[in-house]
């Protein structure tokens, strides 16, 4: 175990399932339940390069490094956030495997070269920005959440470009918008090929989805995963959420 | 309770949550969980019409008629089975409300006014018709369960004719077809608003969908239900299947 500096309100969370220690600030960005099912979603390839993009605090491509042996790239337009995470590779000594880049992702081909990725991974903002967005957020919540800096279609016209045909682009994003992420996953040659709604209780509309799509794919063949359900009726995790945070 | 002839080999089964009776004839036609499930799906108008496409049997139909006082037009190709459908009708005494057309699907403006309908219901063929697609099937099967006499393309566009601006489609279908699916209801104005994935266990992947669609709906705000799953993990229906078979 590295030791870290830790500035004023931070914290080291862990995931218990991987030992992964994240630094964490609430006031700037704390990753949530997204970046951890994102993180265990697409298939891995063993070795290789993957990028994650919108990795904020890092807790996407950190989490993933448990998962594979290829080189992780990081990228995060948010000084403060890049600075985190690269707090947070050296604090647990991954600085080998996981780079942090501090850059607007539609810079990325600068640093990794076209068509040689296999696998992107992006927990995006999700909403469309509006004149109401930025109501009661932090500057950095807001970039987090809303789309000002990027959006959908600069992710996948980036994502085009740096995947290797028939590598993979794993998002995690919201139902409400899933016929427009089909539409523009179709427009830039991205076949998706598995889907799996997140329900916060069994009874309940998803409220979340994970989407894998291959470049150069067919339209053919697409698979929807069993549904993930977070918790009980009672409030509780349910065994399989459980398991994903803490482990068997 | 009325009494209809049965031919050789027919037998009555009922629908025990809706009181509903239809004539089967397992060498011919039987209907199965997927009309069970699309005759609850779809949010039904109190009045007014609804149209039944690919109707087999009548099942579907007779269901539905439980839900609405709303006439129903049933309307299905093969003669075989639209009688036994028309039998159906008068062995419930449901012959003021529901009405059997033996037609192509095509001639539906034949029988019903352009633009006046409120509600399709459609357990369409499956498979795309290829040339293995003849083994092992009767005709009356091998008809019901490939796009040899219709296709989604053409029950999309007989819809679009058929329905009241904002009236509604709900399709029973594969999940390995969604992607077509939602690219066909979008190239006949039909915008999906409402998804529900059936799985068989829970922890296996959809094998059925049931879509709804509005007719010139905006392609904003699609609902993805709670998963429906069907059996428990020792084979039982789960509770949720067994109140839709049997009531509560």
């Amino acid at each position: 175990m590295k030791s870290v500096n830790l500035k004023d309100m931070e914290r080291i969370d862990q995931l218990f399932s991987t030992d992964v220690k994240i630094i964490q600030n609430k006031d700037v960005f704390s990753y949530s339940i997204d970046s951890v099912l994102l993180a265990r979603f697409p298939k891995f390839p063993s070795r290789g390069l993957i990028v994650d993009l919108c990795s904020g605090n890092g807790a996407v491509g950190l989490f993933a490094s448990t998962k594979t042996r290829a080189k992780i790239v990081e990228i995060e337009l948010q000084e403060r956030l890049a600075e985190m995470a690269q707090r947070s590779i050296l604090l647990n000594g991954l600085e080998k495997q996981v780079t942090m880049i501090n850059d607007d992702l539609k810079n990325l081909l600068n640093y990794v070269s076209r068509s040689q990725v296999d696998l992107i991974l992006c927990n995006p903002p999700y909403f469309k920005a509006t004149n109401t967005s930025k109501k009661n957020l932090s500057e950095h919540y807001l970039l987090a959440r809303h789309e000002i800096t990027t959006n959908l279609t600069e992710i996948c016209e980036v994502s085009r470009h740096a995947l290797k045909s028939n590598g993979r682009l794993a998002l995690v994003h919201r139902p409400d918008r899933f016929l427009e992420i089909l539409e523009t996953l179709k427009a830039h040659n991205l076949a998706p090929k598995r889907v799996q709604f997140v329900h916060p209780k069994a009874g309940k509309e998803a409220n979340m989805l994970l989407i894998e799509a291959i470049k150069d794919g067919s339209i053919e063949g697409l698979k929807i995963l069993p549904p993930l359900i977070v918790h009980e009726d009672n409030g509780d995790y349910t065994k399989e959420i459980f398991e994903i945070y803490y482990g068997q």
